[in-house]
């Protein structure tokens, strides 16, 4: 790293780079270099042009001799609240996972836990090259959105939204549709569009089981309204359908009834998605409706989402990691693996013979940068380094016993990527991780306070885990 | 770590660990210690007993606060050989697969690939917590063997063996099945037994489809004479049981056929076994067969093991990676992750419900551990932390992001855990990575030889990959 001399400038030249821009044309630079003013992207090309052209005029030269540069990775279903739930509900069936654990658990937070809880979650998602994710509804948006400011991170956040539904928590007061959506309105004026642009407040909706029609559509007209997305757990378990078509009056599930009543919109960031039929991909496809496709999550407690066919229908599908009690790994780099590995294998299952072509690894790299962006609505200033989108990038060093040999760069990045081979990430202009060092927060002090705040919310909410082994 | 004086003795301590032991009662010493004498095991117990009992006599004391201590992973199935091919062949259907890419880089691998792989190979192995290893069936064995003498690690070393096929390269020159059994009665002689007892020999079966009927028949009375095991790709594809039906009479596929020429014994290892019905199941149950469940490679190429039918059936299932070209992961901590996400995920394809309940994180530890020591016929000397067997095991930090908090401690081990989390390795009594450092080899010139003699050898094979972006 080169410090140059010129301090009327804030310009920062990044080269000597294997640069993945994921741009219109998936350029990659095999000896790349980007500039960056201040927050954006303002050159991306050959090293040597980029050197002659910008380097009299930069503040700092770096050399990535040997390394990649990628745009941030985006995980677009992450519950930040449930980082300190982590191993309280494994291998126990979906009733024991809501009602004994996630919900005692989730009801007895303080804005406290929820600030440290998505601390913790994010020092792991900066590890694993994410710079942007969509809160899937928690609790205590002001304390998500304080920890996300500090961290650096870029989010959009979103209550956990629910005003009915069987065998909450006695101590959650049920809000009404019409309180549901005040507080949204509440968070969106103190929170959106805050931390230098990095935060917005999305609506939520955590699932069609708790929502009455009324909340449905306010929530619907209060987005275009705020011209914001939602954000909503869709078709998770076949119980889900079964509801919807007893209690809605509708020949499948969720998705058929969400678009009788006009619900879907391209502002609709539909997670998991996992049961539903032809007919409701070609619903999803033609209102513009995102998917966030969250494979380990689904391989552990739903299902098989059809995501090749999702694919096909031109559906924008993105990648997320779902929460810590779902899924254990908050990581997207291990998404991208499992998301090629499960989505061939489910071909047995779709069609009784396997087909280890499906989803190659530029469709899911375009998944978790991209597509990611575009799920967000974000896609003018993210999801691919070109210029004038913002500094979101991430630094990777293949030349280790996990990535090497490399014949097929792109295979490797998808596939052999670990979060070892993360070494920096930067966020609007920022870096939030240098050489593998976050850098807005004390990582030991964060994963000190996240013990303390865990076991006291455990005890708390009266949460006991059986014990696996003979402890002595 | 404190040096302690009495030289006479080669007694180490390491104390103030959680060691899960994998023993009988399944024992976890919250704060426990473990003595070793040489390559052995002679005390396990809580810290206190060990250090009152055995400080005077012993040479070092290592004290672990805060860290777990397991016995080392054994890997079942791994191609050492494939490490130089990984992402040659992603995103590939199975012919193309074969023929293009894997057949034409392993006819053109020297003595000296096979042993620059299987040195990068075991490095991965070795940082993914891995102790012992059974190589799939590879191309030159001596190559091998030097690699694991160096590396430090266990391993059951096995030779590719076919006597028949379509399609294989002209440059093999097609064996007999008595120049295959003599090739290997020869290997067997020079390098069983050998490293400290950490190298043996096995006898390999590629497949059915490379196999005749004498030289299946004269492997299993050589496995016999030799007093080893048999390593051998079982029922992988549908297609394999299908000319296994037309070619040999049977009514379903390779098990079948196998059980049939009394090939199934108690030291078959049978990797992948996807295509196996209830009868199936049933013979390799009751013949005392050893499976090896390769998730990844399983979803990627092949299809749905039943593995929760084995486990229920008795059989001893054990983890393995696969090959590099196969998986590109080689991490067994990644597999253990990866078995429960996909056989939870299974129970919709096999039985139309979602069960999260299914392999719980104790079942996965144990095939990643004993299973894989019963697996190997080595659990007399390996797979948990007793006394009386040989002294492979690994430090895991746990506080990091990756892991905390931990309410549930087995189950993180399972789910959470990352090579990032694995400290040190020891096997056979010796530290073979110590602080992440590999002790006894050079890392970054592994990497680079591996580089270069990758670059060399898909040249010399004439493999070419198709570039799957725009590269500038």
């Amino acid at each position: 790293m080169n410090g140059v001399t010129d301090m009327n400038s804030s310009q920062l030249i990044i080269h000597n780079a294997m640069i993945v821009t994921m741009d219109n044309e998936l350029r990659v630079f095999l000896n790349g270099g980007i500039v960056i003013d201040n927050d954006r992207i303002i050159a991306v090309g050959q090293s040597s042009d980029i050197i002659r052209q910008f380097s009299s005029n930069s503040q700092e030269t770096i050399d990535l001799h040997g390394q990649f540069l990628l745009p941030g990775l985006i995980n677009t279903h992450v519950h930040t609240s449930q980082q300190l739930a982590r191993g309280i509900a494994d291998d126990v069936d979906l009733l024991t996972w809501l009602h004994h654990r996630i919900w005692p658990y989730e009801s007895n937070m303080t804005e406290e836990d929820s600030y440290i809880s998505t601390l913790l979650c994010g020092i792991e998602l900066i590890h694993s090259g994410v710079t942007c994710f969509a809160e899937a509804g928690g609790q205590h948006v002001s304390g998500m959105a304080k920890a996300v400011e500090l961290l650096g991170l870029r989010a959009c956040l979103t209550e956990s939204i629910m005003d009915s539904g069987d065998g909450l928590p006695s101590s959650w007061g049920i809000r009404t549709a019409d309180e549901c959506i005040q507080s949204q309105k509440e968070l969106h004026k103190k929170h959106h569009d805050t931390a230098d642009g990095r935060i917005r407040i999305w609506l939520g909706i955590r699932q069609i089981m708790n929502s009455t029609d009324d909340l449905l559509l306010q929530t619907r007209d209060t987005a275009k309204q705020l011209n914001t997305g939602i954000h909503m757990h869709v078709a998770e378990i076949p119980s889900e359908n079964h509801v919807v078509m007893q209690t809605r009056e509708v020949d499948h599930g969720t998705v058929t009834y969400l678009e009788k009543i006009k619900f879907l919109r391209s502002n609709l960031l539909a997670a998991h998605s996992v049961w539903v039929n032809e007919k409701e991909i070609g619903f999803l496809s033609s209102c513009g409706v995102k998917v966030s496709h969250c494979p380990a999550a689904a391989m552990r407690m739903l299902g098989f989402a059809p995501i090749r066919e999702m694919l096909d229908a031109n559906i924008c599908v993105s990648l997320g990691t779902d929460g810590a009690p779902s899924n254990n790994r908050m990581s997207i780099v291990d998404e991208m693996y499992i998301a090629s590995l499960i989505n061939k294998g489910r071909e047995v299952y779709a069609t009784g013979t396997t087909n280890p072509t499906i989803l190659p690894a530029e469709t899911l790299l375009n998944m978790a940068t991209l597509n990611g962006a575009k799920a967000l609505l974000w896609e003018n200033d993210i999801g691919s380094l070109q210029v004038g989108k913002k500094a979101d990038m991430i630094v990777i060093n293949p030349s280790s016993w996990s990535m090497v040999p490399i014949h097929d760069c792109i295979s490797n990045l998808v596939y052999c990527l670990r979060t070892e081979n993360i070494v920096s990430v930067m966020c609007n202009g920022h870096w939030i991780m240098k050489n593998q060092k976050i850098m807005n927060v004390d990582e030991a002090e964060i994963i000190s306070m996240a013990k303390n705040a865990a076991a006291q919310l455990l005890k708390r909410a009266g949460i006991q885990i059986p014990k696996r082994m003979n402890f002595v």
